[in-house]
């Protein structure tokens, strides 16, 4: 299949746009959107390479869900709805047509299912392993957008749903908390958000960092996902540790008054929402980040997240 | 040097932002931007790859130039202005920290030049080929966007600059038209544009087709590159076959009503710009694209352009 070919069928398939789209990117240089009325703009990037977040073994499907997804959380994380997104592939040459095809497949279903319109996009092809970057914009949910510098000492933390082991599939088709952070912001407002994709005991430390505080969390109170249990089970690490410092968990973290947090809880249970929220712990004035084990004793927590090295 | 250290010192460099970047993405999962009054939006992406955009001995100041440059270059096409871009980038490992700052080096170069916002992005590292993601966002010079479908029978086609031959070492460093464009939307209405990226035979047939007419273009008058004349010195093919034929000009392409032509093309040798304006030819009724050779006769065009193959 040439380029003509795909960008044909893209073009098709993309022709179905919301309405603020006016011209789709197929045959033009740029698409252009509707931006009237629209005071705030959130915009963000993720880029997933073959090799280091999928392996060529993976589905495509599942490929393409997770290049949109993860974008989606960023937007969920600062309390924005999806509004558009371009992406850009830099394709193995060779993968064929229906690989692509499949690929496409898996954005298009993340995007639909969360309200986001894919305007464009640039498809080119090279020598080496598959590079995904997909761009989108959005706009807050409630008045402001959130940020990670929020956090106030004597806020709550909170988490949502389950941490660890997303590497036993979940990570491939991760679920942006789109739904419960537009949920969260209707009953309460939170201070700090972002989500969790290097691991909690790393990103913690990130937004207290950016938010000038410390954070005591109690280990026994981490909810820890099924899969990290049955991971532990085969690897002998504590699941806790799972929980604590896998990555691509895309959960998210957020800091909340202490008040508050008893609205959102009480609430919460009422919604019957499927996804957990769960305290974790509290923001102190020290900076350091403390971890209460079972025994009651205090340890520091380090960050042993995933981190990138050049 | 660690994703972190290099995170902190584009931290820095970003922290000098317009007065529309209200949260720059460095801290946080989104960059935030003020779109208040703002009735339209331009939104393009482009990826380049090693090995297939550039080679591993390209200067990574060029590279980041040219990543930069060929969004821009569409944002021109569509007669918008830059507002904010965000850059994905899927490092090789091993590239190191030098590389990384001067290819980021060469991004902002040509986003200050051309008052582009780079609001944040996301690096990450594979072992394979380095490629870049830029998306940039544009809003309209004039009341609205310009595109490829709005040539009219009799028009006058006309092309920025001089084709052919970008290989030799312009293609590094393309010029985005934005400053040209600006000034003729100043001067004039233009109905059709586009940017030449794949040789003008492909791109005006692009154009056509979007538009539902033909094209007589006439070989005499197309610009030839100094660049297209030395590759043929040496490689015997026409300087004119370079002209029609070669890649990554990313000189504008439009078409104008005959009048409005003749005001432009007065005025523009008044305004003292550099850049030449040239008339190549007529938007026709009938679909062919035709070209008139030197001795009076006419062929049809075949777009010999670069065509990307999966």
């Amino acid at each position: 299949m040439s380029e003509k070919d795909l960008i044909n069928w893209l073009r098709e398939r993309l022709a179905k746009q919301p309405k603020s789209v006016l011209v789709g990117s197929g045959p033009d240089d740029c698409a252009i959107v509707d931006s009237s009325g629209i005071e705030r703009l959130a915009i963000t990037t993720d880029t997933i390479l073959e090799g280091t977040h999928f392996s060529p073994d993976d589905s495509p499907e599942d490929i393409g869900w997770k290049a949109v997804a993860v974008n989606l959380s960023d937007l969920a994380a600062s309390g924005c709805k999806p509004l558009w997104g371009v992406i850009g592939v830099g394709l193995q040459r060779g993968k064929g047509s229906a690989w692509a095809k499949k690929l496409a497949e898996g954005m298009f279903e993340a995007a639909e299912k969360y309200g986001l319109a894919i305007t464009g996009g640039d498809t080119t092809s090279g020598t080496g392993p598959t590079s995904i970057c997909v761009t989108v914009i959005g706009t807050p949910y409630g008045k402001a957008p959130l940020l990670r510098s929020g956090a106030k000492p004597g806020d709550v933390i909170a988490v949502t749903g389950h941490l660890g082991g997303s590497i036993s599939g979940r990570h491939l088709r991760p679920i942006p908390r789109l739904l419960e952070i537009e949920k969260i912001l209707e009953i309460a407002n939170i201070n700090a958000c972002m989500d969790i994709s290097d691991g909690v005991s790393l990103d913690l430390s990130r937004m207290m960092n950016e938010s000038k505080c410390g954070a005591l969390i109690l280990e026994k109170l981490i909810p820890v996902s099924d899969d990290a249990q049955k991971l532990s089970a085969s690897d002998g690490m504590p699941a806790v540790k799972h929980a604590l410092n896998d990555g691509e968990d895309f959960e998210l973290l957020f800091t909340i008054a202490e008040d508050s947090w008893s609205t959102l809880s009480g609430k919460w249970r009422e919604c019957g929402y499927e996804t957990a929220i769960t305290r974790i712990g509290s923001v102190t004035e020290d900076t350091d980040i403390l971890i209460e084990l079972p025994d009651g004793s205090k340890t520091k927590l380090s960050p042993e997240g995933y981190l990138h090295e050049f």
